[in-house]
């Protein structure tokens, strides 16, 4: 279970979690969002071994399961999970860390995750990227060539749950053209900054 | 007392209530976003006589009371108010007209008329426009010229009550630069498009 976190007045940075079905195009948005703008990506711990071209720090933090342990037992982790043996987390200090330092953070993540930070960390926004279509998200995958007919009926029929979780997010954003996906990330990103009942103690006490 | 209102699911267009006190330049802010966007400012009516320069249908709709209280009756206004024994009131059917073809409608109101409208259209956006500081605003009143030390005293006295107000509001914009000002209500418009609480069943009936 996760525990609530205490929310730190100084915390200036907004927490920008991001899910979405695979196919919606959620790793080339992220991309696109960082080169445009001075954010901060989390990357994740794991405890499997490196794939081939993997790099430590930029894809995962590999480390080996007595450490990653210890690391939950120090409460570490924003969320983890076990997935197939082996764990993966999202470190907890580092994200703080930045955001105290009035950044914005992204966290690309699995709906799972997603909803485990929701209950530790709601003021996080919480942003869910869509397919145009089940017919464009049918041909993403297709195109990328390395799916068999049952690979493929089985990764749109898990497409299909994940959307269902999109009602659990603050927003929606359809990925038909990158750039406009984009641009609808930095407004919430702007509108966010404006919302009264998270601005109000530092903004009214000015006047 | 205001009715709560129905909403007609057929309501594409976004409600934006835009308020703030004297000297935070929310009128100059609502022209430059009307020049620059695809949106529609609603007009209020009102049983006082025209100003010199005052032009029917651009800055009131002017009514004479019998047909002002006949509106009443139909439940024609969306607020409605009588100061210094006249009346002024916002127009409800022409607002719903444009808001159902999909177009977003700005209403630049007071604080009182917002509020009566929150009541019974929660599904507005509730916009509140703040000076820089109060020095700021200071100065800008003062620049205007048209006011003796205690007109001046007294406007001040009032936007401080006001600005105690924003936080019933959904969104506090500062107006230091207003090319700033109205991007961030752009944002905040292109935001609220995006949040799943309003789409989630056309949207996600899609798929």
């Amino acid at each position: 279970m996760q525990k609530r976190l205490k929310i730190n007045m100084s915390v200036k940075g907004q927490l920008l979690v991001i899910s979405g079905p695979s196919g919606a195009g959620k790793g080339t948005v992220c991309k696109a969002l960082l080169q445009q703008n001075d954010i901060w990506i989390s990357v994740s711990a794991t405890t499997r071994s490196p794939r081939v071209g993997e790099v430590e720090g930029i894809n995962y933090f590999f480390v080996n399961r007595d450490e990653f342990l210890k690391r939950i037992d120090k409460d570490d982790f924003l969320e983890y999970a076990e997935v197939y043996g082996n764990f993966y987390g999202t470190p907890k200090s580092k994200v703080f860390e930045v955001l105290e330092q009035g950044r914005d953070v992204i966290l690309e993540i699995d709906i799972q995750g997603a909803l485990k930070i929701k209950s530790a960390y709601p003021e996080g926004i919480f942003i869910f990227i869509l397919p145009p279509s089940m017919e464009e998200l049918k041909s993403r995958i297709t195109n990328r060539g390395s799916e068999t007919p049952e690979s493929l009926k089985t990764r749109l029929e898990a497409a299909y749950d994940e959307i269902s979780f999109a009602s659990k997010y603050d927003y929606a954003v359809v990925n038909d053209e990158v750039e406009d996906a984009v641009k609808k990330i930095e407004s919430i990103i702007t509108a966010e900054k404006c919302r009264v009942f998270k601005i109000k103690d530092e903004l009214l006490g000015r006047y």
